[in-house]
């Protein structure tokens, strides 16, 4: 018997080869490949059902995901899994836990900060979990200013002791993911005192709890910080306020990697350069921005399929009702962000590059591409996460009604994704971060000092400064390199601009701070900008299948004529692009949508997600949602019974007119 | 001893008397003194609580709710509340609740669509709430289509019962609120069937459950579709599912105020005009509209007393660091939500006036308005639901980490709010609604049709499609007329130019259809208008009070500049406005965020609104954020306990290095 699909006629209307499609989108057959297998391993196995998640009481919850967490271990064991798939599984279970911290934060720390013999020490223990670690580092009243925390580790040279103290309540640990219930310890950021000296902020590794019962230590006061954004979602996660009371910790316990302080209490400066610390960053930053194209994909995936499957209006003579993904108001809300989450896939691919590279240089000691690497990254995890997090909403929003039910995965996806605009740099803190280098380039753009990678187009700023776009047709905003030029002109207009405006300023900080906005929408345009070219890198690569770069040449042009007509203001008022020819792309943009619809299902397919990840009655692969929905609602525990509990005591009373006698 | 209050300095800093301001938002100062009475009863009894409410489980939450209906409804009676009044005290208890449609829908529907006798045998006792209703339109597959609904009521003329009956799975009734373990009766919308031939969609009162038991009638089957985004929000509402098989109820429980079926089966249309029905679409709208403002200056009281509290950044010499509302980012992020605010509040209130003028008119069969006037309300329902949503979610943002916190209040308000977007007409489906008025008033501007009300402007359009601006400073742009102007000239040529381009198309329906985002856009466009030019007809009524008047023309600046600002590439695109007369705008709003500082604080204590109604650690009233937060904290179920429960089960077995073995 042939599997129910009421998506198989969209299926049949594919224009390329969606299993080379896959491909492209895991980045590799064996990247493919592992994640395929891991995800359905994960889909298979019931102790990782999450269709329950959002009726679950916190305390249920948490508890469900301690057995997912356990059982995940359990399975990583058996099965003997590279650490790729390990870190595959937990990514396919699906529910933020104490062990994303333990892998992606506590021990990447140690590996990056701590000196030899720590790592010999504390890693062996940490790679079998016979500790479990946080990163404590956020304080209730100090978040994207960390060198403000105010926690304090002075050192105590007749002890030989790190004296680890919390002054105040805004000197709270407050935040840190797995630190609530979970931890036995924590790697602390606090200020370093040696002598009365303050030497900043560095970072020390503070056992929390017993490892024989699991109690708090003495002068460690710790605790879960509360219920946060959504049903389900972080929820199952013990972000947590840890304080100190004086807790002493051996000498030793401070990550010596970087910075040391000697037996005799002296703070020294190592000779391993600070730089190295921004490898990490990268690392940290390239994975948040593959996450964000995981999220948004997801998203996209259900709107799409649902937008197949209902119907609304049109019909005629009684015939079936107009599927809602044929309106072009829901094609110019739903293909941009389609097109987003490919663009987001390969920029986010090439970051992963660009880590190697900067890893190959910070070895090298070439510490000439860092300031421009974090630029590039800060404004790509910020300008994905944001446009991620907006893009799951309206996929919500997409799916009219019925997106508002839980069952339907999409408010679940939002409140668990939205942090990321806040975590590891706030977005607009981000942003004024790369301003910041982007005013730099352009004052030294006569000093003869050459702009290098994402920034290179700066230096031909004079010819982008006064070049006209050459769009007469429609058609002519396909070309790649119209496209791009257009981009650049508007980047570098913009920076040049703040430039030029800075300068009437009395100090260059006052006008930082007065036209922080502007500075922000030219940080904006510049990473659009290295979104733009690197899916431009992408198209030139060799990609087989069938209609495959066909397919992404589209999706190309929808996302960047899609920003084009967002940002239409910025384009028109640097002077490159003239309006009639904004009114071309937009009308190029239509006659684009109509070429993505009918590849629209095998594109949001080709993420090849599990109806389990996806998570969704309205995503899934076979279309039947109206029967799941309904089968889904009596699972509710209001279904339980059939009078409500609290019938006889509040309902009753009111339909007898018994209310001024009823004790409430 | 005075009491605590961490923004005293703040509030002498205002410029404005805010008492004055709270009964300019109150609308008179009656209305601001019940409004005040009611919130402070509300806010002082114990059993409206609502600081733990998302930590309940879906049942608690709803039992919660359910003493809290009990409770608000004996509180009506033994106070002999006014109707105004008690709908205030149902307003600020703030949680959805099956009341709200028996109140809001049920009883207005039989009011408005039933006949004098339905009225006086149905409304005592839903006044009484002897019967409690609920309104049941929209179905699993049919929400923004009336027209299409799938339930049928076939007359039969042998017993003079209709029988209503749900066909396919698809015709399930979904949605409706207070139907899934509540009501006792539904207002049933139903194709009405006689003789074989098919009426259109009526309405129909039917019981659902058992007065006796609450168990539901035979034929009748009925339940809650489940969670819905969010922890506590919409979560404490039974929206529900129902079925009929084969129901029968009396003929005369068809609403017959507009249509009949008389006894021998024939359907008469009533000669009470259809168009009366109009009268409560704008009377929802207005108050879809008034909950808009409320919602978003809730979110923005919240936000701007936090960014007073935190600091963040720009500590000199160990000093206290930079309060986050004084970066120029946070400023022009929040005040134009907090000038929306405003906005929508005096929009809200000029739809009231419109109210009572419309059905001053229907009432004397005077429908000359009707157009106009429903692509206005459907025009003002879309765009500020729209702008709030999103404006919600900004201002969690602008409370950074803290603002992912329930304890915040803004996930929930958020989690709460977003359905406005899509009930009582999906947003965008209400733009295009807009945009065939328009073209069909751009259509007729040659006929010799005078536009009137708010479309009045397109009859000024020989003049609007070749003005230009004349700003030459940034201060030109303070100038009501000069705003008021771009913003005519801008709504009017997008609204020629979609006109012109449909005639592109060998048909005016496939042009419609294929331009419809551009028709979308127009729309926002003249509702955008609409806002500003009633922004404008406030400040030119008499405003007393120390600085008020200054105050809200400062906000008139900043919501019309910051709209200039966002959407910049219309205003340049339709030639009105040069990119230097924006970047002038630009200049001007910069300067304008500084006035609105010192007096932010007081602008939103100008709301009036309780800490209890605003439920948000964040937005107290007196500042006090940090030891709450930290209090608020140690009540998370999870802290019940030092060691989780599921330690000895998940984690220790994990620690100890016996996952192997572990029966998970």
């Amino acid at each position: 018997m042939e599997a129910l699909d009421y998506h198989a006629e969209e299926r049949r209307k594919a224009e390329f080869d969606v299993e080379e499609m896959k491909i492209v989108w895991a980045g590799s057959r064996q990247a493919y490949e592992i994640s395929d297998r891991v995800a359905r391993l994960v889909a298979s196995d019931p102790v990782f059902r999450k269709d329950n998640r959002t009726m679950l009481s916190r305390k249920d919850l948490f508890k469900d995901t301690l057995r997912k967490a356990a059982h995940a271990w359990k399975r990583i064991i058996e099965l003997r899994l590279s650490e790729e798939e390990a870190s595959k599984l937990r990514f396919f279970v699906d529910q933020p836990v104490f062990t994303d911290l333990h892998w992606g934060m506590f021990i990447p720390a140690i590996k990056g900060q701590g000196n030899d013999e720590q790592q010999q020490k504390w890693l062996p223990m940490a790679y079998k979990m016979q500790i479990i670690g946080c990163y404590a580092q956020t304080e209730l009243g100090h978040g994207s200013n960390v060198q403000g925390l105010e926690t304090t580790a002075i050192f105590d040279p007749e002890t030989d002791e790190f004296v680890i103290h919390s002054p105040t309540l805004t000197s709270s640990k407050w935040w840190p993911g797995g630190l609530g219930k979970v931890s036995t310890h924590a790697l602390v950021y606090a200020r370093l005192i040696t002598d009365g000296q303050d030497h900043g902020v560095h970072g020390f590794i503070v056992q929390l709890r017993s490892l024989d019962d699991h109690l708090p230590l003495p002068g460690i006061t710790v605790g879960d910080i509360g219920m946060k954004f959504g049903s389900g979602a972080y929820n199952s996660m013990d972000n947590g306020v840890l304080r100190f009371d004086h807790v002493r910790i051996p000498r030793d316990q401070m990550l010596m990697g970087v910075s040391q302080v000697t037996r005799e209490g002296k703070f020294m400066q190592s000779d391993v350069p600070r730089q190295l610390v921004y490898g990490t960053m990268v690392y940290v930053r390239q994975k948040i921005v593959a996450d964000a194209s995981c999220a948004l994909s997801r998203a996209v995936c259900i709107a799409t399929r649902y937008s197949v499957v209902r119907r609304q209006f049109g019909s005629h003579n009684g015939g079936p009702e107009t599927q809602v993904i044929d309106y072009k108001t829901q094609q110019s809300r739903l293909f941009p962000l389609l097109a987003s989450a490919y663009a987001f896939r390969f920029v986010g691919e090439w970051l992963k590059w660009l880590y190697t590279d900067v890893t190959q240089r910070l070895q090298a000691s070439d510490f000439s591409t860092l300031p421009e690497v974090h630029a590039c990254t800060a404004g790509l995890k910020s300008v994905t996460t944001s446009a991620t997090a907006d893009a799951i909403e309206e996929c919500r929003k997409l799916c009219g009604g019925h997106g508002y039910l839980s069952s339907s995965g999409l408010p679940e996806l939002f409140a668990v994704y939205v942090p990321a605009c806040t975590y590891e740099g706030d977005n607009v803190v981000l942003l004024l971060q790369v301003a910041r280098f982007l005013m730099k380039t352009v004052s030294q753009l006569g000093s003869g000092k050459k702009p290098v990678g994402t920034i290179a187009y700066m230096g031909r700023s004079e010819h982008l400064l006064q070049c006209r776009c050459e769009v007469e047709r429609a058609e002519d905003w396909l070309k790649p390199n119209v496209i791009l030029e257009a981009f650049e002109a508007r980047a570098a207009r913009m920076s040049v601009t703040c430039a030029k405006n800075l300068n009437n300023f009395p100090n260059q900080e006052e006008g930082f701070a007065q036209l922080a906005t502007d500075l922000a929408e030219a940080a904006v345009a510049h990473v659009q900008l290295i979104i733009v070219s690197k899916f431009i890198e992408k198209l030139q690569q060799d990609i087989p299948g069938k209609g495959v770069k066909r397919q992404l040449e589209i999706l190309f042009n929808v996302y960047a004529l899609s920003l084009l007509h967002k940002h239409l203001g910025d384009f028109v008022a640097s002077g490159c692009i003239t309006p009639k020819q904004g009114a071309l792309a937009n009308e190029q943009l239509r006659l684009l949508y109509s070429q993505v619809r009918p590849n629209a299902i095998a594109l949001v397919d080709a993420f090849n997600y599990t109806d389990h990840f996806l998570g969704s009655v309205l995503g899934r692969y076979d279309g039947n949602v109206y029967p799941k929905l309904y089968e889904e609602a009596w699972k509710d525990p209001l279904n339980e019974t059939v009078v409500p509990d609290g019938y006889h005591e509040y309902i009753r009373p009111i339909l007898k007119q018994h209310i001024r006698v009823a004790r409430l």
